[in-house]
């Protein structure tokens, strides 16, 4: 595997470093807040320089990146490069002046989304499009309630932080509760939430998911409250790339709008083509939403994203009386850039790209499924794909030690892989989306030798022990967990649970 | 004055458009929400290129940039440049993964602070940053109140908002009023606040203004509350450039760590050298944070910024059980470009000719004083000025109208300036640091004669006409202004009224 652009002109790996990786690790632990952590935390990897879907460590060692969704069109692509830096030597300032790249940004953007979603606003992160969504949807419906799924990841700051479960049920000072005007749904995740396809057959899970939103809506109601807004990924990503029932946002959609509430769609992680079919996660899905939040990819790495929404919503945030204004907000630079990844995606045909390698990855993983019962489910659209592993098909107990012991192993054999869920049993793949069918080939290949492995010895150290009592790491060690018990909401008892640090190992990406 | 860095590879502004300036307007309201505003409305300026401290317009005019303080060494500096455009060909991830930029970086903000300030947390605007130093204090502290000040403004998220009645005292439809959690200290301001010089001569200002936030401190624990920060900026920008009267922060600081408080420091407009005698806008008060927040400059126009604290409250926060992840916070090319701009600082002696250029400004300001009355107070520290223009020096009665003229005078004469302070009536100065004196001297003169035509004509209107039925484009038209009064309180009586929006033809940056 040869990196995608390589330059004469940039230095090899080795001569790229400033410091030891000591020093690097000594500098990290005094200077940087604890509270952000790095991947295998007690082996961080040191990463100088990258391209396409690889990365290199100090020592010159290539990896391959199957998780890095923000460098979407490939890292360091050499278009957004090249934007950025024309861009740059020329004018990089505030949205205070007419500037045609603001513009034709927000005309191509739009021209990607249903009719109706016609205006932009320029951020920085997803964090603060998240944030501006909640605000426009308040002044908008004048509610104040908000709606939120379990397992959801919205964002840093304290607005996106409230509609984090994902985060918030690990606050233990007690200092972060969830605030009383964000009301939590249930995850629509059939395979593992609390209303399990295999519990239900037959039954419309879409119908029954969104049916918790009815009763959350009732209650707002009967507490003489007012819906604001319903937000979610179109798919989740942290809470285990979960792909959501037929018919669910749907049925959700219809029931909060009934309210008097808007409908936001969290495109920050799923957005840009990476489902394939479509260039946003909500189309496959059949809605329309009245607020659309992207981020991650837009930039490619650069910190640049955006609200859209429809005229009504932006006119009632205009007649609050505040202007907004975003300092970084729109600069030309961050536009140029989000131009160049929108051209790549054209250019090279991206959304095709990620069907074509999504289906194969699938199609290889559910080959090795029939081998391997470790694997329990196998979902996705386009280069958006979750691997659910489990101890048992049929309780469906999800196996986080193996997770945890299945990155680590891909990590020493160059692969970057991570896992997500509540019970972080699921390897994500959402990689840049150049990653290729030889990539997958590896991928995969790799990943046969090492569940192999972990499935081999944890059947053994099963027969040997009482394996319940080993999940030292398991964040859900607290749970009672009901071995007996097949098929019948074994996730929702732990989900409830969920207490305590990630493990230390290893990390989330989000 | 020619370009600082003028290249031949950069194409002439005629030929940088991509649209004509008519086509940009239309798209711009089509698809950018209206919230956002632009710097003269009726006439916005189209900028297709910057170099220095000059933007140029599509038709090549070049107007000397007097306000922007986020391209702080200069706009389109080429060490920025150089050292982002280098850094975006090589990595741009995330902070997962050890990184020497990110910890060089650290070391370096760090070294410029007071030894306790030596933890850093990487961001990506200065409203991400004053969002997480509000959630480090509430870790950290357990309380859950917050001081701000009046005429404060601290950021466009929902919690910064909350603390930024410069935003909030203009919300019309009720949907975000400051909330109960939130306390308003007076703007201690001696020249225009509610306490001014003129009426407690001889007094200790700072003692007075500081008591205000006693009184708040005494009420959050008679109500049974619990004070979690008290945050300003070091100086204030958004509320007219105000310097604060000596001792005024010492005493503050004092009493909210008596209360359990934290005291967080914005420099997020002030910081990065721009006094000129410090790194650092609280320096000069002698005074020493428990949190720092920057942004603006850090990035010369690129989307960075920090929060410094101590090692107490970064555990404090790391022990809350949930970690903090910022996407794109801590980037090794946000990185790169931080340590550029420090270094550009250091390597062009920034600071000093901060000292300089600022004095020269006000020597000649001040020249300028004795034949124009209607330049009341004239402040600041290094490039951080504020010119209040009154009506009258006795009453100190704001001078909104002129002002507003005055900035419209220098747009025609290329200049671009504008007006902060609740009665947008203070002249800001706060550009690039590459500004000199020949940009001063060409700013005074054609100041001296705008401001001669406009007092002139005020003058000559006031003898005719009923001028405060005028104030039509003044946002504090409802405001009952007491024109007998001299030198006891006007501002104040203004100030608790201000509704509406602000002048439709200038919007302010801040």
């Amino acid at each position: 595997m040869e990196s995608n652009y390589s330059s004469s002109s940039i230095p090899p790996a080795n001569i790229m470093e400033k410091l030891p990786k000591s020093k690097t690790l000594e500098l990290r632990q005094k200077h940087i807040g604890g509270a952000m952590k790095m991947f295998f935390s007690h082996d961080p990897v040191k990463i100088v320089r990258a391209s396409g879907q690889y990365m290199y460590d100090e020592q010159g060692n290539q990896y391959l990146d199957c998780i890095n969704n923000v460098c979407h069109v490939g890292h360091c692509h050499p278009d957004v490069v090249e934007a950025a830096h024309r861009q740059m030597q020329v004018l990089n300032t505030n949205s205070r002046f007419l500037h045609d790249d603001m513009v034709l940004l927000a005309e191509k953007i739009t021209s990607t989304m249903p009719e109706s979603l016609s205006v932009v606003f320029m951020t920085n992160s997803g964090s603060e499009a998240n944030d501006l969504a909640m605000r426009l949807a308040r002044h908008h419906t004048k509610g104040t309630d908000v709606i939120t799924l379990d397992n959801a990841y919205h964002g840093t700051v304290v607005t996106t932080m409230d509609i984090s479960p994902y985060k918030l049920d690990r606050n233990t000072d007690g200092v972060h509760p969830i605030p009383d005007h964000v009301h939590v749904a249930s995850c629509p995740d059939v395979y593992g939430g609390i209303y399990r396809d295999c519990d239900y057959p037959g039954e419309d899970m879409g119908e029954k998911y969104a049916a918790d939103v009815d009763e959350i809506i009732n209650k707002i109601h009967s507490n003489g409250r007012k819906l604001s807004c319903y937000i979610s990924e179109s798919m989740q990503s942290c809470a285990g790339q979960v792909i959501f029932p037929k018919g669910y946002l749907k049925n959700v959609y219809r029931s909060v709008r009934k309210a008097g509430g808007v409908c936001i769609a969290d495109e920050v992680q799923v957005g840009f083509g990476r489902v394939g079919t479509h260039y946003w996660a909500f189309q496959p899905e059949g809605v329309v939403p009245d607020i659309v939040t992207m981020g991650k990819p837009m930039g490619n790495g650069h910190p640049v994203s955006a609200v859209v929404t429809t005229r009504e919503i932006s006119d009632s945030f205009q007649k609050s009386g505040m202007t907004y204004f975003n300092t970084y907000g729109g600069n030309p630079v961050s536009c140029a850039i989000a131009l160049a990844v929108l051209n790549v995606i054209e250019k090279e045909g991206l959304l095709e790209h990620a069907i074509i390698i999504g289906q194969y990855l699938k199609d290889k993983l559910r080959e090795l499924q029939k081998e391997l019962p470790i694997i329990g489910d196998i979902r996705g659209r386009g280069m958006f794909v979750g691997i659910a592993l489990v101890k048992d098909l049929k309780t469906r107990e999800p196996a986080t030690k193996e997770a945890n012991e299945t990155i680590c192993r891909m990590k020493k054999e160059f692969i970057l892989l991570s896992t997500d869920g509540p019970h972080e049993n699921v390897l994500k793949f959402k990689p840049p989306l150049c990653f290729n069918k030889d990539n997958v080939d590896v991928l995969v290949n790799k990943l046969a030798v090492a569940l192999r492995d972990i499935s081999t010895s944890s059947e053994e150290k099963a027969k040997n022990t009482q394996e319940i009592n080993e999940l030292s790491h398991d964040k859900n060690n607290s749970a009672v967990v009901d071995f007996g018990r097949q098929c019948s909401g074994f996730s929702s008892s732990l989900t409830s649970e969920v207490v305590g640090e990630p493990s230390a190992k290893v990390m989330k990406v989000h």
